[in-house]
């Protein structure tokens, strides 16, 4: 097993009515100004904007709203956030919504306090030291962002889509309450995100992490499980809440402990993203199963083992190669299942240029300057060979 | 899925040399004066303490050593370390050790700023309101004391085991490298430990939450099939650290989101070895199947599903009730592959008699006046019955 650092310090309050203790929460993390982040109508809408505000007020902490973040969120959103603590002396960054809203947090956590432009740490050309407390009331699970160390920006000038992390960006708190997420209907999306934060680390060359990898299989069976009960019954509590729990471990780093992590998928899947605007979970399902069958032959028997124990396919009989494909298969039904596509063609709804094509591998490589993946590094051509499989 | 709280802070360096980083972690949580508690003469021998000592010196960071921290810690030596940190100025606890020097120093780091005695902690007779921080380098995994909230001291007058938690008590940091448990003889013990852990969590009244459940039947597998292999060869660095890690995740909560969790075997258990001076984890074997043989009417289907998907009974064919039965005898089959008791004679190495059994009820539940575990409320009466069938 190799060499790990484990750090998810998120105070996490799960569970029905939770959200009411929002401002309670922020006071105990040290928040006496507070921006008050969030995305589009639908916070409005169900009425959870207004009760967080109440619970602000009734706790006796002031805030200032900043609403209107999209998906794929965008770094002009990211520097209004900064301007506006700056002005207004906000202590404590608080996100209603799902991953977009606090990743846009995170950046805005962070950029605060460079001299640069924020959009400089996510081209490398900064570092984070110094970072604002963030909370959130989860109204999407998928992203993971509640626990994680990550955030994705969007520069919409050019539509690149590009990470940071640092553990400086973990939430001091996150709420999480099932019954937010009744009316969500990117709930196929959300799985299939959840899953591969999972799947992008069990898929390594290291293939000595046991403990690491029974909790993953265990949260990708449970994910497959629960998401099918859940878009057959959008309101039921529970299998609701396993989506939600599932979500935050996925990405928390329990299921890389020890591993090296591939995270190629995700490099893919930001082009595609940043440039067709497709949900992100639909991107990853598009492309998985090329990136599959383009690096399988790095470890053919860690793909036979995610058939048997993830897939639960019978591999008795069949070769390794035999195996993996047949995981492989199983997982794209499964995306079929839930209704997600398999191909960029059933994505995008048209047929991918080969000028498009070579745009992404561009932007995804650099410039043919960087490569992305673990299990098998993936030059420019790579990825480029990657796509055209996924036509 | 019932509400629950995740708070799980600790940072984890994991691996190995990664001992190495204690002076830098001491002063990156704000020690700059630490009290170095150890236990007996293991980690003298070993050379691990001389290690410390230089990584603490090469980092500015002063120290003043207390070692001679017993299994089952006792009171006095708390109230030893309290003093020292008083008189000396210390502002950081460091443990090397396992759960018992790591316990010490949590009752240290709560009754340092308490008026009353510390002991009254333990007798629900004063509360913690304020903490010292706590790291520490482990060197025997069981206990999971490294990441939990719990603690529990041994009033050596009169043989009172007590137990205080709070979120105030989880290390700031802590060091783990398989590596220095390779002379570990308790490996046994320390499985069972783990085990149960996850296992007073997981046999509740609660069936709903999958993404727990499914995490807890892979640690359990993990940790048997971990554990054979290390008592087969010792210095088997990738069976050591799965053992280690599973240690950490058993107890760090993680294996009872959503769950109310029972913990009567604990505390039945915390009356052998507070009486007969023998190890926690072998305790816990020696009671286990017969506090489930007494309760699982409480809850059959959960007793049956354990059966199958931890202990591996082709339950298929089975009642509920033999089901639950097959999985008891393969637990207890196991402890006897480990080597570890299933009943108070092999404990004790002779018959317990009936005023032993007696004084260990009365303590447990408090002379009468309390009970324990929530699967089944045990009274008085329940305990000695327990104690009893496993005679």
């Amino acid at each position: 097993m190799k060499n790990f650092k484990y750090y998810a310090p998120t105070y996490v309050e799960f569970g029905k009515g939770t959200e009411l203790k929002v401002g309670q929460l922020v006071k105990q993390f040290g928040g006496s100004k507070v921006l008050l982040h969030y995305g589009g109508q639908s916070a409005i809408k169900s009425g959870l904007l207004a009760t967080v505000e109440d619970c602000l007020q009734k706790a006796g902490v002031e805030y200032v709203k900043l609403g209107g973040v999209v998906p794929n969120p965008h770094v002009s959103m990211v520097r209004k956030g900064i301007e506006i603590c700056k002005q207004e002396g906000i202590d404590f960054l608080l996100a209603v919504g799902g991953g977009s809203v606090i990743d846009s947090c995170k950046a805005i956590s962070a950029g605060r306090y460079i001299d640069q432009d924020v959009w400089d740490l996510y081209l490398r050309r900064a570092e984070a030291t110094r970072f604002m407390p963030i909370g959130c009331v989860l109204t999407i699970p998928a992203a993971g962002s509640e626990m994680s160390d990550g955030s994705v920006i969007t520069n919409e000038e050019g539509n690149f889509k590009k990470d940071y992390g640092s553990d400086g960006f973990r939430p001091k708190f996150a709420i999480m309450n099932p019954e937010l997420t009744f009316s969500l209907w990117q709930t196929a999306c959300g799985v299939t995100d959840m899953m591969m934060h999972t799947m992008e680390r069990y898929f390594s060359k290291d293939d000595d992490m046991e403990v690491t990898d029974a909790i993953a299989e265990a949260i990708l069976r449970t994910c497959m499980t629960e998401g099918v009960k859940v878009l057959d019954n959008p309101t039921d509590y529970n299998s609701r809440a396993q989506i939600m729990w599932a979500g935050s471990v996925a990405h928390n780093d329990l299921t890389g402990c020890g591993t090296s992590g591939d995270w190629a998928t995700h490099c893919l899947e930001h082009e595609l993203s940043g440039m067709f605007d497709v949900s992100h979970g639909a991107g990853l399902a598009a492309i998985w199963g090329s990136w599959a069958r383009y690096t399988r032959n790095e470890n053919l028997p860690r793909f036979a083992r995610f058939a048997r124990n993830v897939m639960g396919v019978n591999t008795q009989g069949m070769s390794d190669l035999e195996a993996a494909e047949a995981g492989i298969q199983a997982m794209e039904q499964f995306y079929r299942t839930i209704g997600m596509p398999t191909n960029l063609r059933e994505l995008v709804g048209r047929e991918v240029t080969e000028d498009e094509i070579a745009e992404m591998a561009d932007k995804c490589s650099n410039y043919g300057k960087g490569t992305v993946g673990f299990l098998k590094t993936l030059y420019r051509d790579d990825m480029a060979a990657i796509y055209r499989l996924a036509k």
